[in-house]
C-alpha cells in the first residue's frame, strides 16, 4: 500500500459551517480533583477563603470547597475553542452567563454549545457566531451557561449568507435571576479568617477600590495555566506561529489573575454566580506585570440568609493610573487590559 | 571530635559495578493522585478523554480514568535514574515495553531493573548495560516493564571485562502479546466526546499524519515535569554543570509532549500499550517549539470488544518540514527530537 | 451618589499597631490535598520517601505519607505575612520551631501568631516584633509552632515606645522536647526503597556533607511556589516594585530546594521535627544555581523504636566553595544565602 498523508486533525469551523439551532456537543469531558485546585492557587494569587478551606465552606452552609468559579468557567470554555474559536478573528463578548451549580473535586465536566445568532459581516469575507454554552456535570445538570459571540472566517466566500439573526441579550442579569447554591448561610461568616472586615453594607455604589498589588506574568506560567483548562489554541503556545514571535495570554488566564488580585480589598466577594459582559480590550503578553481596580456597580439583596449580591466592575490593566479606562475617542487605553462587569455574592 | 567531609552522597554505578541477572530495587516509591493527573494536563496539551473523564473511563470498562501512561512510564524510569543512568553516557535504545496495568490515583509505585546484558565497549572505557525494569504497585503487581540499554563509563580502566551477553530483543512485540486492559470494552465509545470521528478502521498502514499545532518550552516547565517524576539527572536542572550553560531536556518530557500533540488525528489512539523502540535523535532544550507527526506502521486485532490495536510512529521535531526523519547518510535530519515505535488501543 | 475611592486594602501593620500578648488571628485556612503534594515534587527534587510514598510511610507506623513538614511550614508562614511582615524591613531570625502533628491530605490548616515581645529601635523610626506562630489543624490541634522576630517600620515616628520585652528563647530545642509523631517506627525500615544505607549511627558531629547536585532557579518556580503558599508579598511577583525590577526570591523556597537537595547524602533523615534558628544570609534571585551542604552539629536518641534524632546545619549557596560560611569579618558570605539549624529523624 502506497503511502498517503490525510488530514485528520480539526480544520475547525468556518463561518458557513454553523447552524441556527444546532446543538454542538464539545469533546473530552474532565473530572477535576484536588490538583486542579491546589493548581489553581499555584497559578493565582487566590485566597478567597470559600474556595481554600473545606472548614469555611461548610460554616458557609456547602458540603466542602469548591473548585474556583472561575476555574470551572475556564474548564467549560476550554472545551468549546475546537469548535467555536479555532478560526475565530476576535473573541466580542460575553452575556448571561450564570454558575448554576458549584463544582467539587470528584466532579467531571463537559459542555455543550447552540448556535443562538448568526450574522455574516459585509464584507462577505466573516460573521459573527453566537453560542450559548453550557457546562453540565456527570449528572447532566447545568453548572454554568454563557452566551459568547466571535468573529470567525468564511473558507468559502462564494457561501451563501445565512439569515441574519441576533439574539436578545440582557445588558445585566437582573439580581433575582442568580443562583444562590443551595444551602448558602453567610449568617455565621467569620470576617477574621476570611482576611477583611468588609461586608456588603460596607459597599456603595460607584466606589472605586486600586487592588494594589501586581504579578508579573512568565510563558510558563500562563500555558501551564492554559493547558490545565485543555485549551489549545496555537496562539498560547507556538511562539513561531505569530509574526512578532511572541504568544498571545489566554484571556481567561488575565481574568483569573484580575479576580484574584481583587482579594485584596474585596476580600468578601466570595462566589461568582454572573457574568454580565467583558471585554479583552488590549492582548497580554508574557513580561507585563498585571494589577487590577474594582468598581462597585449595583447591590441587591438576596434570599439567602445573610448573602448580599454585589455588581462589580473587575479592570485588568499592565500598568498606568487606576480608575482610567478609556479615551476621548471612547476607546480603551492601551494600559487596559480587561474590564469584566459580574455579580458577586457576600455577607451582609 | 575532628570535622570530616564524608561521601555519603551517590556516585552511582560505573559499568564495572554491574553483575549479569543481579536485581536492582530502586528507591523512593511513590503514590499517586489527582495532583499529579492535574499536573500532566498542565504540563502537557493532553486531551485523551480516557484520562481526562472518570465517566469516560466507566464507559469504557474501566473503574476511572487512569494515570496517563508515560505518566507511568517516567515515574518508573525516574527512579531507575540513580542506579542506572547517573554516569551513562547515552541513552541507546528502549524494546518490549509493555503496559501490564492502568495507574490510578491512590497507587503507589517501585522499580526494580535486572541486568540481562553487558558489553564492554573495544576502546575499554566504557561498555552497555542492558536492564530490563519493572514498575510495581503496592500489590507487587507488574503495571509496567521495558528494556533499556544505556552506555556507562567505567571507573576503573583495569577492571576486568565481563563475559559479553547481548539479550535477543523483539523489534516489535506481536500484538498478540500485548496486555488488554480487564475490562476495557470500547463497543459504546462516545466520539463526540473523545474529540474526532476516526475509528481504527479508517487508519491505513503507511498513512502519515502531520498533528500541525506546536509547543514552545520553557525551562520552569521540563524542569517541574523531571521534578514531578523524580528523576534528578543534574544535567536537566544545572545551567552550570554543562559547558555550554544550557539544560538538556529531559528525553521523556519530548515524548510526552509530542503523544499529547498527536491527539489532533489520533484522539481516539487512547491507551498505550506497547514500546516497540524509540531513539532520542537530537537533544532538545528550551525555547524550542516542539511538533509532531505520526505514521501507521501496522493494525491489528485484539479480543476485546470494540478494541483494536494500531501500531504507530511518533516523531517529535523542533520544525522542519514534517514526515523527513533522515538524511542520505542514514542519520536523522538534526531537527528531529524523537522517533518512537508504539502500539496503542483504538475503538474499531 | 458620587464616586468615592476608598482604601479597603490591607494597609499591612506598623510598629504602634502591636500590643504584647495579643493575639492575631491570620486570614485564609487551607484545605490541603494530594494536589499540594504533587506541585511540592514538582517544585522541588523532593525524595524523602517517607512523604512520597503511602506505604513507606505506613511501614513506619503512620497512616499515611503527610505532607512535607516544610510545606505545611510555609502554608501556616504564608497565612502570617499580611498581618506580621507587609510592612517588615528585614527577617530577622526564627527560634523555638517545633512540628507537633503531620498533615495529610484532607486537613485544614490555618495560624495564629502572639506577640510575645517588642523592642522600639533607637532610631525611633522602626522596632522589633517578635511573635509566636502556630498552625493549626480543623481540630484545632497544634500541628507546628515557632518564633520568628521581624523588623517593623513605624507609621508615626511619634508614637510612644512601647515597653521594651525580649523574649528568652532556647538558642537549641533540647532532643528530649522534641515531639516525635504517635506510632513513628523505624524498627522495620527499608534502607533500599529509602535510597540510601548511611543510619542514624553512621554519622558523626562535625561531619559535613557536600550535597553536589545543583537547580538553577526560574521566575515562573519560586513564583508558583510562593503563591501555592499564599504568601502574597509584593516583592516576589512584581517586577515593578523594587528599582532594580528584580523579583525577590521567598526565603523558605531557597529552605524547600536546600532540603530536597540534601536528600543526597541525608536520604534518611526523614522527618524535620525541630527549627532551631536560621538566616537568610543572602537574597536569592532568579537564574542563580543553589547548591548545599550539611553539617551534623549533634545526635540524640528517642523514645521511639528505632528512631534517632540528628540536628544539622543545613547551607544553601549560589555557588562557591562548600563548607565555607562566613568571612574573617564575621559576615556570610556573599554566595551564602541561607544557613539554618534544624532537628531531623533518622532509623537508628
Amino acid at each position: 500500500m502506497a503511502a498517503t498523508t490525510t488530514a485528520k486533525t480539526n480544520p475547525g469551523r468556518f463561518f458557513e459551517d454553523y447552524r441556527l439551532g444546532e446543538v454542538i456537543r464539545h469533546a473530552v469531558p474532565r473530572t477535576v480533583s484536588g490538583g486542579e485546585r491546589a493548581l489553581y492557587h499555584a497559578l493565582y494569587p487566590a485566597r478567597h477563603a470559600l474556595y481554600s478551606s473545606d472548614e469555611f465552606a461548610r460554616g458557609a452552609g456547602l458540603p466542602s470547597a469548591p473548585v474556583d468559579d472561575l476555574a470551572a468557567f475556564h474548564l467549560v470554555f476550554g472545551k468549546t475553542v475546537p469548535d467555536i474559536s479555532l478560526n475565530a478573528v476576535a473573541n466580542l463578548g460575553y452575556a448571561e452567563g450564570r454558575w448554576h451549580l458549584p463544582v467539587y473535586p470528584g466532579d467531571t465536566l463537559r459542555a455543550e454549545s447552540e448556535v443562538i445568532g448568526l450574522k455574516q459581516n459585509s464584507n462577505g469575507k466573516s460573521g459573527v457566531v453566537y453560542v450559548r454554552t453550557r457546562g453540565l456535570n456527570q449528572r447532566d445538570e447545568v453548572v454554568l451557561d454563557y452566551v459568547r459571540w466571535v468573529m470567525v472566517r468564511k473558507r468559502d466566500l462564494a457561501a451563501p449568507a445565512p439569515e441574519t439573526v441576533i439574539p436578545e441579550l440582557q445588558k445585566v442579569i437582573p439580581a433575582a435571576d442568580l443562583v444562590i447554591p443551595d444551602g448558602l448561610d453567610f449568617s455565621g461568616y467569620d470576617f477574621d479568617l476570611a482576611g477583611e472586615p468588609h461586608r456588603w453594607g460596607d459597599y456603595v455604589v460607584g466606589e472605586t477600590i486600586d487592588h494594589v498589588d501586581g504579578v508579573t506574568v512568565e510563558e510558563a506560567e500562563h500555558m501551564l495555566a492554559t493547558r490545565l483548562w485543555q485549551n489549545t489554541a496555537k496562539v498560547h503556545f507556538d511562539a513561531t506561529f505569530r509574526p512578532d514571535g511572541q504568544r498571545l495570554i489566554y484571556g481567561g488566564h488575565v481574568i483569573s489573575l484580575a479576580r484574584a488580585l481583587s482579594f485584596n480589598g474585596l476580600a468578601n466577594a466570595q462566589m461568582i454566580v454572573g457574568l454580565n459582559g467583558g471585554a479583552h480590550a488590549n492582548p497580554c503578553y508574557s513580561g507585563l506585570t498585571v494589577k487590577a481596580w474594582s468598581e462597585v456597580l449595583d447591590k441587591a439583596e438576596t434570599g439567602a440568609p445573610g448573602v448580599g449580591a454585589i455588581r462589580l466592575r473587575l479592570v485588568a490593566t499592565s500598568g498606568g493610573d487606576p480608575f482610567t479606562l478609556k479615551g476621548a475617542d471612547g476607546k480603551y487605553l492601551s494600559h487596559v487590559l480587561l474590564d469584566l462587569d459580574y455579580w458577586a455574592l457576600m455577607p451582609v
